[in-house]
């Protein structure tokens, strides 16, 4: 595929995430790690803007330099940043001028990609581009989730809703794979595209290990409910327990009892829950608890990377027990894209895998996303191991 | 004027001052104290829709039974009401929608006015009604100019924003009006409508008292933080001073220091402070500390009363010394309506006058505004006494 | 009495609230408006070394220049002040320090008093130090009752609690005396000691009241709760219905309920709910409230300074439905001394009467106490008007 | 040593570094990670009585019942415990008593020890009790410190402060120790007390690293401060950076910049900065902001562990990158005991090594303390890895 078509190609899908909303569900910022989905338009534009046509593109002149204001990021050396949890605040620029402002920047991206003789730092700043703007679009599906879940007339999004693909595959039975005792290549290690803290490879020694071939279940997970698992502390970790009491949790993210009996809110609206599908939306500190209630464990993140080729896996981002920290030789690149992975590497965990939502392509074994371990809007489940 | 042009009056006026938002200014609430417009919209409409149509019309069916819960206000009696800060997270119902019930509502009153006949109660509501939508009406206004005025792009809303009006009448010079000191007799004693708060009319003894005829100038507020009034303690009241030292408060609301020159966010944007102008958008504990300042004072709400027949007013509310109490003989009315003004009795202070954002129609000098003393997005000026 | 006599009965009353406290009952402070002991004891000196010693005594030398520091107050032209909250946290000076201070001070004053030729200013100094002192001897039962109150151990600090005298006079029954409508006089008038909140007189026109000669009973109380006050909304003003579901308020401060039956906390323990006492640690939310229960109000300061003579008041002080406003003609005394009083008017209720609390000598009819209308852990009752 | 002799010798030891405390110092608690000196004296006593004199000794009688809800800490099994940041408001039980819970415990103990004949779960338990007691003894010393170092006169606690042996073992030049790239194994390997954390003993590969034999001087850390460290984010990882704004850190925790020079709190009094000592009271967010600083990195606990044989260590706790995560084959034991650590193991850090602070025979290289990043009252410090 040509640069200009992988180009199109991923611009239009965020733009395709987008198209059933209306207007005013473009603007809405209902919690501080949603943000609204004009913004993630914006910002995805203003880093192709910024990294590559800014310093590369002679011709190219800024579109409006407040926009660097508006849709910057975390991205401290590039001037103030808009407080995050003010995003819901700002009803300008409109959601026409956003898309403007996507027109504007693809015009002079697609001039700019003709001439396909990048040099390699420019290689891969054009990569980092498509990447973020992936990360963003599977962004998009938990903030649009989010923002209708949390509306009080349960708005339907989509006729089937993503969620339909969260079944375990094929219906198997749940296997225990085994994986030996032994010394294991962890990192990333081929020639495409990765990001940095998917580097060094390196060596690592795994005990024998037992994981389950399946996802925990939505059935499955209602046992948990239904034996206490939320009222005895004696399952979670100390900061978990202050989570569940301090925010009264009682159920995963979107499950709602009504009138006794258990129902979902999907992007196709609320539903009967299905027992059968795998269990989603769920925090750090449930899964544990919920392992914990089990007798087994989470893998870590090596034990995952090394066990993934013995089952099917992409429809939940899948928590494991490992911190997210540097890899052996790992060190910040200079600058404003330095901050890319590096600055997050503290109080937060592995997930590995990918989900319903991740975009095309962007998907692999030693992909290492990372959250803090009270989020669950995004779509997160449970791999047991033992 | 009949019943049917008195409702579709004040229903047009709502939707005209809302008519230059773009839809996603409709949606945002960045502070508690701002509502989304489309919300007040709602609400007001609401408001007829249940103390009105339900109880009063037998044909109408309600719209749509979810808009209770979005669309109530502070009335606890009429079931849970959307949390008060939560309300900007609301994508739905569209603006579209809001609309459309706002005619579905307007068709329905129109077929229900035609029978001018109503009782003294039903009356009432019809009045209590308007009223309260003309008091949202200037609510529009104030949150308008907040949510553009505090956008970074500083948009502007109107060619002549109504800050045009905020001059001191004819400019005339200022004079020292003199109430002599005797009984007056305070509160509401005509015909027309009125709110609870205006009653009973009661005779009240006022010492000797030396009024201002015009409002205090930007010009003359200027010299007060030139003199370094935002700095010495001395001027201001204990929860005055440390309002300002928690929320590095330095000048008026809309007030930006730009390259060494003060400018002003107007709703025709943001303009070159005007010195003639009179000061808006202060707090109590401002107008107080000012005034502590000038070694003068604020106005109590009798001597306003009394004294306002000698001055021009209506630019600006004019903050008084007065805490907002009921008048001898006043009682909270029973039921939901009853709960319209006697429940904030605490902790606020009375504001007399009128404003260039008050509705035609709505203003006497009886009229007892009220808001806590560190708000200052309403329309607020400063008069003084001796 | 000699200023000598004066000085050291005052001094004397102090350590002796005192004489019953462990060590560590002077040190602690369970939240902002409770200050540990000590500090009281320290603060009280440090007013009379501040204002008398250091600018009138000339041989006089400072005891410990960081004590200005430790035992400031609110007198923001003295320095920086120890953040109110972090008074619980300070360990030294020791107990047996601030003793060591108080006496060092003490006899400095000693020698300075034997010179009774003051001039006015220097009496007027004096005579408030007596009176600070007197306020604080009364926020020292306040706050020890706090502090050995809210300890789960609920230790007893007298045999016999001050709260014995809690009883209305003489169990006589309650009438209902009649205030008729017409102008009074309101304000200190006389020539001794008073605040300058208490002035100037000035005339008031009051409409004709009717007031209850005695304090409302625990077991009315009772009522109030057992009909469900504290569950119905349409008894609150706002802010206070706010106050009771944000703090889960069920009952008065000390009141506990165990096995099925109300307890109280005294300073002699806890013990059984007296039904015929008066009802105590009432916040002026819940007076309210309870005076909306019962279909009744409470009185204006100005009702009740004129009231007062038809009834015995001293038991605990009385929350009117005044705001605490300055009189007509009021200004605040310039420096140190002027922020006694005059920084505190805003959002504050005034009180009436004093308490069982209160030191001998520092009670007349026109004293106007204030606190904030959620506060309740100073001796606080509600006389009831119509 | 006999197990009496260990129980005496150890309870010996936390009246001792008491012994110099007012008794106003044992009340205090600054803020919520400082327990108040009396508490963790009664606290280490209720784990002995709880533990193994309630279900051990029959002829046993519990000290007070109210005990257990004073002294619990955070196990849950055991009752509501006081809310931890409330500790500081509890003046009683007086000091005084406490040290006759001791005695009274003490003794009991004492009778129980003569027989030497445990079994081995009550073994595990007294020697738990021994080594709970001797972290408490730690924290004593970092919470007295913290006491007296946040108060205005900063008292001095000793004539030579623990501080005194904060050098580079001899002063000797720092020097680069090699750890070559292989497989190592980790863990408690051992016969005598180990937490359960420390097991099992597992492998792990090491990458090759180079590790500095000395920690980080003050004279060093003073480079990085006068270097910007503190205002340049590109230093610090996000939550770091956000920590140093909101609370505006700029230097280590008892660092004081007096006229222009740096002084330093230590526990004998406020002293002149010494450039040669090592840095202490330190952060993870500032450890990790230095190293970035310097281009280098800190190690990871395994790192630590097999590197330890070759340096001196022991003045202070070491950070590591670690995250402090379960061991291969850790599981948590049932019921309170096993609250001990495992519920901990969520965003915190390791730190390996022992400091002046902690109690003899209380260190070892396979422990593994845990933090949050953003403490640094204990005795903590930096050595660097490449």
């Amino acid at each position: 595929m040509s640069f200009l078509e992988q180009y199109s190609n991923t611009r239009a899908l965020s733009v395709s995430i987008c198209s059933a909303l209306e207007k005013e569900d473009y603007v809405v910022q209902p919690v501080a790690d949603v943000s609204p989905p004009k913004w993630h338009l914006g910002h995805t534009t203003w880093f192709f803007e910024t990294f590559i046509l800014k310093p590369y593109s002679i011709a190219y002149r800024e579109y409006n330099p407040d926009f660097n204001y508006v849709f910057n990021s975390y991205y401290e050396t590039l001037g103030n940043r808009v407080i995050r949890t003010d995003r819901g605040n700002l009803s300008r620029p409109t959601v026409d001028e956003v898309y403007r402002y996507r027109e504007y920047v693809d015009q002079a991206m697609a001039g700019f990609l003709i001439d396909e003789n990048f040099d390699q730092p420019l290689l891969e700043l054009f990569q980092l581009g498509i990447n973020h703007e992936q990360q963003h679009q599977e962004l998009l599906w938990y903030d649009i989730k989010y923002i209708l879940g949390h509306n009080p007339l349960f708005p339907a999004y989509q006729l089937q809703g993503i969620e339909q693909h969260l079944t375990n595959a094929a219906q198997a039975p749940n296997e225990w794979v085994e994986v030996p005792e032994g010394l294991y290549e962890i990192g990333y290690k081929g020639a495409g595209f990765h990001f940095d803290n998917e580097l060094s490879p390196h060596q690592v020694y795994l005990q024998k290990t037992t994981v389950s071939s399946q996802l925990v279940t939505n059935a499955a997970y209602l046992e948990f409910i239904e034996a206490g698992g939320y009222k005895n502390f004696n399952y979670w970790h100390a900061e978990g327990w202050d989570w569940v009491k301090n925010n009264q949790i009682a159920a995963p993210l979107y499950w709602h009892m009504i009138d006794g009996s258990w129902f979902e809110y999907t992007l196709s609206g609320l539903k009967p829950l299905n027992p059968d599908a795998i269990v989603a939306h769920i925090s750090y500190y449930e899964a544990a608890a919920f392992a914990q209630w089990k007798g087994m464990r989470l893998l870590t993140e090596f034990e995952w990377e090394i066990a993934s080729t013995h089952f099917n896996w992409g429809q939940l981002w899948e928590w494991t027990e490992s911190a997210y920290l540097p890899y052996p030789g790992f060190s910040k690149a200079p600058g404003a894209i330095g901050e890319y992975n590096g600055k997050f590497m503290v109080n937060q965990k592995v997930l590995r895998g990918a989900s319903v939502a991740t975009s095309p392509n962007h998907s692999r074994s030693t992909y290492r996303n990372f959250f803090h371990p009270y989020l669950r809007w995004m779509f997160s489940g449970i791999r047991l191991a033992k």
